[in-house]
Formats: structure tokens, sequence, C-alpha cells
């Protein structure tokens, strides 16, 4: 916002446009035109049904998105996702659903799975540490599975996939948690794509669900009414009072993306360009940096590397904080660095963060 | 915020004290000291762990709230409440739940106990039009009943109780989402108390949970981990991602209500004097305004009346919104005005309130 901030490469909640940020700074004072903070304004006025129907309408264009699909906004992230999934999908005596574990999150959504009904993980990259993504011939999709769950991009251990992967006889259901509106994604081959916001679209608290009408069937009769995907569709996301700021917010990234960018094709060129220089500072640093994973599946959000040492990474992380650069710590679980590439990280940030790395290096 | 602004009578989302709103305008740019916007601080920052705690111990310290607690900030508000209480709570075979039925709200949270068990409804003001609430003499509580549950203020009735219900031997859970910290409420009389934040603590997106240690016990084994209020506690409300700005700004609420307004003792009396205020311009219009409620429940929060027609109404709500007072259309279950008097709303804005009622009463 202002010279002083740091840029920040934080893992989640991540950077929003500085466009963005103005908007809100004025629509927490008053919203224009409705006299009213955006923190006061009521889920049943007008005003926000307005702003969710240009949210949806935005998102459906943004991405294609045929009319045979509800756009859901709702909370709990991605692990309400985890479970309500397989609580709504899952019938007693069905074959198991099959799900890959191709890193830290996908192994998170295994056992809310499993805490429903059997699951069968086709794949995982456990004993490889997480370096690396599944090759098409190393599975074996069953036609009778309920359903196929995979994350599109491990956020953790930065491994991206670059293919839609199942088979099209079977319901189609993916984590895009943190590659939403980052690129192009073939939403039509989906039959549930979900997304929390504080990756690319806006603040923790929303959760965007888009769901074909096929999966709204009847619902088992102990399911909680807000886990229900039939109700919060047929309530237009406004079943009881959701989370307006920060669909709020979304809908004003929404449109940056749109207006400003210019879509999500433009918004891919980008995001490839700033993974692409990241990469060749590391590619050219002559083993001073280390990506974590291999170089077919490196992940164009998210950045993982280590330097010689923990000791080292930790002066790193210390000494970029105190240039100005935030949030570059790995994620607890795997340690070392991480730059986290969302779609409000400019070229500009990244190219000054190259430009810190290689000094840093040449200093040593 | 400006003097253009409405006066703000909605029952939720409702007004946010004007010091609060300043403070987030200055954190949406950058919250001081950490070079950071609130929408892109990581919720596993040193700095976000101190929020979650300083607002634990505010919350603690205004209730005088014993260490036997756990001061959880969850999402889904009351709905997900009504269905997590039973989840959590209900068992094959225990004795059915008892509950009550005075309004609106309450009503909601029948069905989705049903889904999990049956249940015992000990009062249902369904006949009365929900114009009043139940006598003491009226409720047989059983001794068996796994918990007993009411709601401490309907927000679309405007009926609200001056006194503790339940027995003592049996857990007492609350559901105070529009009466929470607008005055002291006995908490360590109940095992569960619950509260979204969008009347009186802050924006939608985030709920307060208050539960006492014993009721974390053994869970069921298909529960979600995110509604299992032991997983929870034990990771301190950062399970996975927390709604990070809604929490933030329930402790700029907290602050305000301890250091400006002096505590919810003082809090109370404040709105005392401004449901008096204008309770007794209902009371001396001479029929013109019809309160909802019987007088002996008439809630301090929600002051719910009627006009002679609902062409009268409609009137008096478009009137009203042109001399700058917003939200008084009453909830669409009942018709009528609303006007909601959460602790941000000012006894000033009260005043101005009754002026333009009394005068819009002469005109007539």
């Amino acid at each position: 916002m202002s010279s002083r901030n740091s840029l920040n490469f934080s893992g989640g909640p991540g950077a929003l446009p500085e466009s963005v940020l103005r908007q809100i700074q004025q629509a927490i004072s008053e919203v224009p035109g409705t006299g009213l903070s955006i923190l006061g304004i009521s889920h049943r006025s007008d005003w926000f049904a307005a702003i969710v129907k240009e949210l949806e309408e935005r998102i459906r264009a943004l991405l294609g998105l045929p009319a045979s699909y509800h756009v859901l906004f709702l909370q709990g992230g991605a692990t309400q996702q985890f479970a309500m999934v397989p609580m709504s999908l899952l019938r007693e005596g069905s074959a198991p659903a099959e799900y890959l574990h191709t890193g830290y999150w996908s192994g998170k959504s295994l056992p809310e799975a499993r805490r429903q009904r059997p699951i069968r993980v086709l794949w995982s990259g456990e004993d490889c540490g997480f370096r690396r993504l599944p090759e098409d011939e190393e599975l074996r999709y069953s036609a009778d599975a309920p359903y196929f769950h995979y994350i599109s991009n491990e956020t953790v251990e930065g491994l991206q996939f670059r293919r839609v992967l199942g088979r099209d006889d079977v319901p189609r259901i993916c984590d895009m948690s943190s590659d939403f509106l980052s690129r192009p994604c073939e939403a039509e081959r989906f039959s549930l794509i979900y997304a929390h916001a504080q990756k690319n679209i806006g603040p923790a608290g929303v959760t965007v669900v888009l769901i074909r009408d096929e999966l709204l069937q009847g619902q088992r009769e102990d399911m909680p009414s807000f886990l229900d995907y039939s109700v919060q569709a047929r309530a237009h996301s406004i079943y009881n009072t959701p989370p307006v700021f920060a669909i709020y917010v979304v809908l004003l990234v929404a449109r940056w993306l749109m207006d400003e960018i210019g879509g999500v094709a433009n918004m891919e060129r980008i995001n490839r360009d700033k993974a692409a220089l990241l990469y060749r500072a590391l590619d050219e640093s002559e083993g001073f940096y280390r990506g974590w994973a291999e170089k077919r599946d490196r992940s164009e959000m998210n950045v993982a590397f280590n330097l010689g040492s923990a000791a080292l990474e930790k002066k790193f992380i210390a000494e970029a904080l105190a240039a100005g650069f935030s949030g570059l710590a790995g994620h607890r679980a795997i340690g070392g660095i991480r730059a986290s590439l969302y779609n409000a990280v400019t070229l500009q940030a990244v190219e000054e963060l190259v430009g810190f790395m290689d000094e840093f290096r040449r200093k040593r």
C-alpha cells in the first residue's frame, strides 16, 4: 500500500492487489452510494444480493462455466470441503472413492474422507518425500469409483499439475485452493471444484465451490443443513449470514482480474513469467538455492527451496525480512524457504526478490 | 464514519463503533508495526497468535470466565452451532435433549437437532405468536436430559430473558448471538455459550464459543475434525485458516468495550437507557407505535413494533431512510419495524430516531 510496506510472499493469507486494498479502505468508511460501512450492511439487502450475483457472473465468465454449475460461497475453508465432499457423495455399500496423496494438503484430505467411509489412495508421493507428482502410467483409475479427488497445486512442497487428471466417466473433484483463477482450468471437466479465498482471490473466511447440478441429489437424513450443497445452492449462498466482507473483497478481486488484468489467460502469462524468473535464479545459483520439486512438476504458485543448512536458511529469512521481503519461511512441515507468487504478487516484486537472492548468494 | 453516513439500526450485520472503523481502515493499509495489511498477514504468524491470545484473555476478563472454559473462534455462525451441539453431545440411547421454542431463531435450532436425535421441546410460544417468553412455572425440566438449550434474545420478535434458565445439574447451553457482551451473563452457570459476531462484537464470519472443559469428551468416529470442539480447543482456534480479519475486528471491539466503555456492566447501563428511551416513545404514542413483545419480556437489543397498517410501515421505513436512519425494516418473518440497539448504536442515535418517530407521528 505504501512504500514502507513489505513485499508479501506469504503462502496464505496472501497479498491482495493494491487497487483492491484502496477500494476496501473506502468501503470500510462507506460503500459508495449506500451510506453504510461494508461491515454494517445487511446480508439480506438488495445491495448484497447484487454483489453475490455479480460475483457469480464474473466467475462464470472468467472460467467459461456452463449454466449447469452452481457457484457457491461457503465458510470453513478447504478443511470443511475435505469433509463435505465424502459426507455428501459416499453411500453405504458404494465402491471406495479414489484419492491422490501428492503432498501435505492432500494428506489432510484423506483422514477426513476415511472418517466417513473407506477410500482408495491411487498414488502416494510419501516414499519420494513429495518431490514429484505421478505420471499417467502410474495411475489405475476404477470405473466404479463414486468420485476421484485430487489437489491441483500443493502449496507446501510447490508441486502443480499441468493437466487434468481422472477419467471422464467418474466425477472429478479438485481442490484448487492455491491456484484457482491463476490460469484457465477446463472447469467443465470437473464435477466439483473448491477453493478457499486466501491465496489468489481474497481474504480468509470464504470458500468458492463450483458444483455440477447433478451432484445435488438426495442427501443423508442426518446432514446438517449448512453442509448440504443443495440447501446452499437453493439459497444462493445466503442460507444463513454469509461472510459479507470477504465475499465483497472477492468481487473486487474478480473485477480487478477481468478489467485490469484481462482474464485468466493473461493472468497465467504473468504468473508464468514470475515463476520462470525465480526458478531461473535457483537453477543458475550453482546449487546455492536448491528447488524442492522435480523440475517437471514445479508449481508456478509456490516456489519451495533450500539453502545449504538450516542456519543459512534462518539467516536468509532474517536478512530478507530486514530488506522488506516477508512471508518467506517455508511451511513448518518441511522447513526451508517458500516464495508464493499468487496473482497479486507483481513481476516487479519477484525481480526485487531475485535481486536480493543474487546479492545474498554473492556475499557468502 | 462521516456525517453523510446513515445511523444503522440493522438487525445484523450491525453497526460497529466509529473508533473501531478508523482502526480497521488503518489496518487495511498496514497493521501498525507489521509492514503488512491485515488482509495479507499469515494466521501462523506470531502476531496473529498474540491477537488470538489477547482476545481470549479480554473475553475472559469481560465475563469473569473461569479457567475451566475454552474460548474458541469458529466459522459458520449460529447455524453451524445448531448442528455442532447435538452432533457433539447426543448419543444413541440417551434421553432427549430439551429445547425452548421462543421465536424465529430458536425455531431454526430444532430441526437441526432433530436431524441427529429426537429432542423434547419444553415450551413453544408458537400459539401466542411469539409475543412472550415462558414463566418458570411453565417449564418442567428433566434431570436426565443430556443438555438444555435456549436462546437468550430472540432478534426477530424482540424477546429477551432477564434470568438464567434451566437447572444446575443439566448442562445449560445458550445461543447468545444477539446479546453477547451487551450485559453481564453469569457465564459460569453455562456449559456452552455461543455467539456469532455480527451483532455486538464484530463483522459476520466468526463465531465465539465458550465451552467448559468437561464437554470435550470422546467424539463420535465420523465427526469431521473442523466440527470437533476438542480439535478446535487443542489448536487454539487455529486448526485450519481462521477468519483472520474478523477475529482482529472482534479484538478491536473488545478493547473498545473494556477501555472506552469500561466493561459489560457499564455497557448494560447504556443499553438499558437506549432501550428505555425507545420503548417510552412507543408507550407514549397512544397506540400509533405498538410493540410486538409483551412488556415484561421486551428485548433491550431489538425493538420490534408495528404501525397501523403495512402501507404506513412502508412509508415510515422510506421516510426514515431518507432522513438517515437505515436498517429499520422488520425481519421478513414478521414484517413491521425493528430497531436494533446493539452495543455500537449510541444513545444519541436513539435520541435522533425517537425525534424522527415523534415527528412522523405528529404529521399523520
